[in-house]
């Protein structure tokens, strides 16, 4: 029973009943979660009427949830936190490609294309070639490397977000890398874009003073049998945002060119009208431990 | 722009983005929201997978949230942050009646009723009488003081649980003090029940080997104008569980007799069969600063 004003037996009550959990691992975390908040709350002597607004909020967060929005994750990623997860486990090695957050649009599976394939399904963006090889950090090219993208369109919306509008799979494509491990598509460039600010994130947002917005970004899953999977973006050079993400995902190593290409024999051999937007890079995965 | 692997920037830029929120309480709170939830992250290496199991915990949570049914304060109380929360703000003079969780089940208006109505609309318990005075801490009675209390029912469930067997309103009141500060009412002696345990909480629990029993008790809200008002419970004495309620919201002080009670003259004046059981105790309120 409790006695104490301070809280502390409280705090002592609720660690005590989680000694029983039989996943050692599940226990050290939820050990450190009552720790953190109890200490969160205790610190900052939350209020009754903050802890009913915090309840509030976080039901209206899960509420806004549906098959194609995720809050929690955008909640997350306003916070820092999946930037942080996706940092402290993000050990990679020496030229291994960065990682960056998965963000709360990888909702669908993306459809299985063929090298080439244009995923700008609608068209009126200016047209872009993303090509590229997935390697091992020795340089071995991994034939058959899976890459799944993902991306806005040049006015800054996925297609879940835009379902009258968009067909779905705008955007999205899942290509498998060739003999020498290369890749290529034709695409859009896509836009800067806040993320959404019509739910309990964006009130968020707007109570902190902060812009919603993230630079322009293409995403990427690449995986490859034998190696660690890695999830990132791949940012466009030279556009706003890069300073100042509102979600914190940008690393120098992901910002690319997507350099203004002049040259009729090389946009013949994409099938692009010249001129037409260039971005190359390599994603470099790192052998499974 | 992020450079270093073990997040300490992404913390900074997360702290940095809530410098410009206007209102300096909401800046605190987030500032020291997101240290907590940073240093849980880093300390803990949270991993990748483990994030999205909390994305979609998180999610769950709050799409179990019904107009009647409030997982998120369930998930509160099983962590001990709401008792946590009383106890850090019910600094009370001595003498005053201590406060406990309100809990998820005070979810509808309580029916206003009249001294010595039964809140027992079912019958088939064990009749109880409930008797007090709402009194200031130098012992002035409060006169027109009202106290709204809910409680479950003899197999331990609120009538919101149970929307086809129970009606609505079962187990709840709204009375007005008279002149002496004095209150009455009739009902059951409620049962130790099990919190709901069909949701994401009770996944928790079974994770973590606890029971989800809450000890036997009936809730209490006491308000009177220029007092502080109170929300705690009235444990009945001797029951199951007092000393490991699944959200911590004993005090040694709330824990009071249900005396079994063979005096028929008395049985006579509450208008209950003899014997009864008859719970007597005061509220006692703080004057409001």
């Amino acid at each position: 029973m409790t006695t104490d004003a301070t809280g502390a037996d409280v705090t002592e009550q609720a660690l005590a009943s989680l000694r029983a959990t039989a996943d050692p691992r599940l226990r050290e975390l939820l050990t450190g979660l009552v720790r953190h908040l109890h200490d969160f709350a205790r610190e900052t002597r939350l209020t009754q009427e903050e802890w009913e607004r915090a309840v509030a909020f976080l039901t209206a967060t899960g509420q806004a949830c549906t098959d194609t929005r995720q809050e929690f994750i955008l909640l997350s990623d306003v916070l820092g936190l999946s930037m942080l997860v996706e940092t402290v486990n993000g050990d990679r090695a020496p030229g291994a490609t960065e990682s960056t957050v998965l963000g709360p649009f990888h909702m669908t599976e993306s459809p299985v294309r063929r090298l080439g394939d244009d995923i700008d399904l609608v068209g009126g963006g200016e047209t872009c070639v993303v090509s590229g090889r997935v390697l091992a950090r020795d340089g071995t090219p991994l034939s058959g490397a899976v890459i799944d993208v993902w991306q806005a369109d040049d006015k800054g919306y996925y297609d879940v977000q835009q379902p009258g509008v968009q067909p779905a799979g705008n955007g999205r494509g899942l290509f498998t890398a060739d003999a020498e491990g290369s890749f290529w598509f034709r695409t859009c460039v896509p836009a800067a874009y806040p993320i959404p600010t019509d739910g309990p994130v964006g009130g968020l947002l707007r109570a902190t003073g902060r812009h919603p917005y993230r630079p322009a970004h293409i995403h990427f899953i690449a995986t490859a049998e034998g190696y660690t999977p890695v999830t990132t973006h791949i940012f466009v050079a030279g556009g706003e945002y890069l300073d100042s993400d509102a979600v914190f995902a940008v690393k120098r190593s992901l910002v690319h060119d997507f350099a203004e290409t002049d040259d009729p024999s090389l946009a013949g051999k994409f099938g692009v009208p010249n001129p037409f937007r260039l971005a190359r890079f390599d994603l470099v995965l790192e052998r499974a431990v």
